[in-house]
Order: C-alpha cells, then sequence, then structure tokens
C-alpha cells in the first residue's frame, strides 16, 4: 500500500505547474540583470512570475520582493520594527518580536496597537485564522496563501510574507509583500536587484515555480477546493471524536483553515503518535517541522493555555489538493487502531 | 544563425546533470526537517548533496552552511566583522568591508592583516588569481569554483563562500564554508536548520542542481578544461590584439581564469559594445551583472589604476565548458568588424 503523506502544513508536495514552469525556467540561461537578449528574457520571466504571484495574492497595488523564504522574508519585515506577537506566532516571526499579545483558548489573538504589532493570518498547528485588525504592520501569509481567498490589497495591513512550498511551489523560495509606500531596509545587500531591497542574483526556477503554483491554488480556490477540503477534514475530525471527549481539537471553536487538523489525546504523545503512524504509512508530524528533532511541547498550544503535558499530545494532520477522502479514511482507521491500542495498555475506555 | 552566450561570469548555463538532479529533488516531498519517511528521504537527499559539495571543494574538514546565494554567504561570512578589502571586490563584499587595501595595475593585492581581511579568489570581470595569504579571513571563493582546482581545507583561509550558478547549477543557491571549528552567528533566524545558523526550509532541488553542477565541474576539471579553456582564451586574446597596441587585456600579465577576457579600447565604451554585439547575437558584458542598468565605470579597473574614462570602455568576454573554438571565432569576426567600424568613425588607425 503506498504512503499518505498528510504534512502538506510543513511542506506541499510540488504541484505538477511548478514543476513544468521550473523546467523551462531552467532553459532561460540569462542572469536578470545583464542587459543582453538572454538577461532581458530571464528578466521578463522573473517580472511576468512576479505579476502572477501578485495577482494570486490580490496585491496589484503592492511591492512584491522575492527572497529565499517566508524565514527569510519575515527578518527583512521585523528586524528592527520592536513588533509585539503572541506566542501561537512560527519561530521565525518570534525571533523579531516581543511576545506580548494573549491568544485566549480558542486560538484568537486581539491586537491593542495594530500599528506596533505583527499577527499570523492562519496558524500551522491549529490552522486557526485571525480577523486581522486594520492598520496591522506586518501578518505572516505563509499558511493562508492559497488555501483561503485572500486580497492583499485589502487585509489592511502594511506589510505580508509568503512562501512558494506551503501551497505546492518549491521549497526555499518566498516573498515580502508591502503595501505601496511602505519599504524596508535591505538584509542582504551588495546588488541592485529588487529596487534594491534584496541583493542576490534571483532564484529563477525557483520563482517561476513558486508563481505557477500559486495560480494553480487560486483556480483551485475559485473552483471549490475551500469547500471540498473544509467538508474532508470535519469529516475526519467526527471519525477521530470519541464519545467519552479523549481526544480534543484545539482550535476547532475558530474559524479555521480547511485542510488542518490539530487532535489532541492527552496521556499520548505527539511524537509517539507521529512515529507510529510513520511506521503505519502515514506522514503527520507533532508541530512545525523546523522544530521537529527538538522535541517539546507545541509553544502554539502552550500559548492557548494548553497545558504543558497536554500540549505535548498533539499531532497534526494537514493535507490538500490531491489528497483522497480514500486516504483520510485509511488514515483514521489506523489512528483509531493505534488510539485502542494505547488505551488498552494505559487502562482507558476504548 | 544561433546566439553564442558569453556571459558565463554573469550566470553559466544549467548542466544537464544539475537539470536532471533538480528534476529528481521535485519528487522527494518531504520537508528536511521532519521525521517521518519523507523527511527523512529529504533530510538524506540534503546531506549527500553537502557531501559532495564539500568534495569538489576539497572541504571535507569544513562546514558547509547552504544560503541564496554568494550574497547572503557574503552577508554571513563579513557582517560585524569588520574586515578589510580592495575595491576589486564584488559589490557583496564591499557591503560588509572597508576598502582599504590597495590592488596593483595588474590587480594583485597584498594583505598587510590576513586575519582581518578580505581576498576574493579570482575576479568576476578580469579573472585576475590571487595568492591567498594563510590565516586569511574571508575569501569570495565564487568565481573561482569549478573553473580552476580548488582545495579549500588547505587553502589556510578560514571563512569562504561560493555560488551554484557561476559553476552550472541553478542560480539562487550558495554556500558558506568554514573552516573546522569557526563559527559565524545567524542572520536569517527561526528554525535550526543548518545547525542553527541559517534558518528556514532548505531549497532542496536547488541545492540537489547545485551539487549535481559541482561534481560535473570537477569532472571537467579532472579532464583538463581549464587547459582547453585557457588555451582558448589565449587565441582569442591574439585575434582581438591590434598592432597598434589600442586595445588592452587588464590583468593579462597575472595568472587568470581560463575563461575569462576583459578586453579594453579606450574611448569605444563598453555598453556600447555590449549593444553592438548583442545586436549582432553575442551576450558579452560591461562588468559583473547586478550592477548593470546602472552605467559607471568599472570599479574592479579603477581600483587597478585605471583612468575612468578607460575604466568605462572595458568589455568581458566569460565562456566555459559547452564554449566553442568556432563560437569564439564568430565573436572574435564581429568584434573586430565592430572596432574597424568604430575606428573609421573615430578616425583611428584600423
Amino acid at each position: 500500500m503506498s504512503r499518505v503523506y498528510l504534512d502538506w502544513n510543513a511542506t506541499a508536495p510540488l504541484r505538477p505547474e511548478a514543476r513544468a514552469a521550473m523546467a523551462e525556467a531552467c532553459d532561460v540561461i540569462g542572469n536578470p540583470s545583464s542587459v543582453h537578449a538572454e538577461g532581458r528574457a530571464a528578466r521578463m520571466l522573473l517580472e511576468r512570475s512576479r505579476d502572477q504571484i501578485a495577482e494570486a495574492l490580490g496585491a496589484a497595488q503592492a511591492d512584491i520582493v522575492f527572497t529565499s523564504g517566508a524565514t527569510e522574508a519575515a527578518a527583512l519585515a521585523l528586524s528592527g520594527q520592536g513588533l509585539a506577537c503572541a506566542g501561537i506566532e512560527h519561530d521565525a516571526v518570534r525571533a523579531w518580536a516581543d511576545e506580548t499579545l494573549a491568544a485566549d483558548p480558542s486560538g484568537q489573538v486581539s491586537v491593542p496597537d495594530p500599528a506596533r504589532s505583527t499577527l499570523q493570518l492562519a496558524n500551522s498547528e491549529t490552522g486557526v485564522i485571525q480577523t486581522l485588525p486594520q492598520g496591522l504592520a506586518v501578518s505572516d501569509l505563509t499558511q493562508g496563501f492559497g488555501k483561503v481567498p485572500l486580497a492583499f490589497d485589502w487585509l489592511g495591513v502594511e506589510v505580508g510574507f509568503v512562501s512558494a512550498h506551503k501551497l505546492g511551489g518549491p521549497r526555499g523560495v518566498g516573498a515580502l509583500v508591502l503595501r505601496s509606500g511602505v519599504d524596508r531596509a535591505a538584509v542582504l545587500r551588495g546588488g541592485g536587484q529588487e529596487s534594491g531591497r534584496r541583493a542576490g542574483t534571483e532564484n529563477l526556477a525557483g520563482i517561476a515555480g513558486f508563481a505557477a503554483a500559486a495560480m494553480a491554488a487560486q483556480r483551485d480556490l475559485a473552483h471549490g477546493m475551500a469547500e471540498k477540503l473544509t467538508e474532508m477534514r470535519d469529516d475526519l475530525l467526527m471519525r477521530l471524536e470519541d464519545a467519552d471527549g479523549n481526544t480534543m481539537f484545539p482550535g476547532r471553536e475558530s474559524q479555521r483553515l480547511p485542510q488542518t487538523l490539530s487532535v489532541l489525546t492527552p496521556g499520548w504523545k505527539g511524537e509517539t503518535q507521529v512515529m507510529q503512524m510513520d511506521l503505519a504509512g502515514f506522514a503527520v508530524s507533532a508541530g512545525s517541522a523546523c522544530s521537529s528533532g527538538k522535541v517539546r511541547a507545541s509553544g502554539v498550544l502552550r500559548a492557548m493555555g494548553v497545558a504543558e503535558a497536554d500540549a505535548g499530545c498533539a499531532l497534526r494532520v494537514s493535507f490538500g489538493a490531491t489528497t483522497t477522502r480514500q486516504e483520510l479514511d485509511r488514515f483514521a482507521d489506523a489512528w483509531l487502531a493505534a488510539r485502542s491500542r494505547w488505551q488498552g495498555k494505559h487502562g482507558k475506555a476504548g
């Protein structure tokens, strides 16, 4: 039986459109900064990709600065800004912001001073979607872009950032999105690329793949993908729920990403579940990938008020456009069997 | 007639080995930080690529930190170090170093205090190769790697950095090379990737392409590529030289990269030559690509003592493994014809 990949929030499989665009970009041999015909062709591909991503983001009036990923874009957006954030933010945000905002048990964050704060659009572990306040300084749009309809120009946010590989583009590409008139000083210096905001020869294959994936994701959304995945997610939740309420679903009372489910069974460690499911043929995770290896309780759930012992017992199931109902059913079967075994060993009702 | 691309120092055409490795890496769907089978497969590809690049670099005893290119690696290597550099360095180095070292007219730089200095291995415009002093703090190896034999472990340099796309890998990938025991603080923060030295999900396709290109370049070097290209370069120089010595070749008295020729004809602007050659079907450049658009005299040649008016009259011809003698001959024919026309208009001897 083939394996089932349910860790799309760590990285999504590459979309075929992205693969094709990357292969085409590999044939464009110029440096986008060169003035000869080959350079101009590379520049044209770069700018076409930028336009496509702006369109997919609903950011026609914003500036798009390409980076090596959301982490670099976060550094550009946040370093030196001294913004406030909540504990549910990704480590790449928390590295640059002061953790002074609180999340409530449903995962919602209230922001008293939007102009001095950063708040994510959607959480990678729980899928909880925030209502972003008008005038917000910075928003991490990484997990929302391509999964829910998004129009940057209407968000009322000054600066956003996104990643390609969360929506089916290649790993190692992202972008900073600046509302027209807003600017940031370059972190990487030395060349005049990206209007002086980010030096270095552009990752043309990656950028072209990003643009193709973003357009494909938008097309999926226009064709009801979010509704379809929400139904699948809700069906999965119902299957995993048990009569005694031993298993919980952090954030379930909030509006969430259609394709993310956080499943918490107190006493049953998330890392153990990940290993058991891996052996059974399913790729899931216990939290965000970049902190894997380090075994620790989820900072996201801790920030939502979950006790430390319980926060180590969450499993994240995340999927996407090519995931089938059959795959989720197989996962539910395997996971329920594993939970029964675990409950049997620990003397809990099955 | 097909176009002839002679701007390899701006960016080299992608090697077929790199293209194949990138396509394969696109099939590896995991995040290298994930602990499940898909994540471990991605991690294995990442670490195999790292080993291959270390082998090609002769850096078995060094640490390789992957970045989005040489520009980012330069920032990691140089920011906050307060090192001395010469004016022949790339803008991505000059952005972080104090320009207090002098180059002589042959392009050679002497370094009184290697431990507090940075010096490139080879120059992108003239191809001039430096003899790096023992104990040098940082060296930009970007233009040398893959073009001349190189063994980082024997260089006596603390920190080096390289780029994939200068040796036939993809644009947007590079690496920092740290002698064992040397470290640098992360510029990009938030995840534990690259042993905490560089956060962000790794550009797996790009890194795999980089490794394949580096191995292919090493194989070419082992089979006499440098010798072959040196002969081609010297033959080209002889064809472009004129009896009156109006045309000069900056750096010609120095050891140089095999495949780089700087051609300076006082009074005939480099940018004009680039446009004329572009129309005639040849991609060449007037200096490094990242400062194209800005029309200005070459900082490299100015630092070698060339007068400002003359420094604006240089043309860089750079080529590589797949360039043929016939292509260089066609270029020489076209360029000599253009020079004759220019000399005719300006009343100089033809």
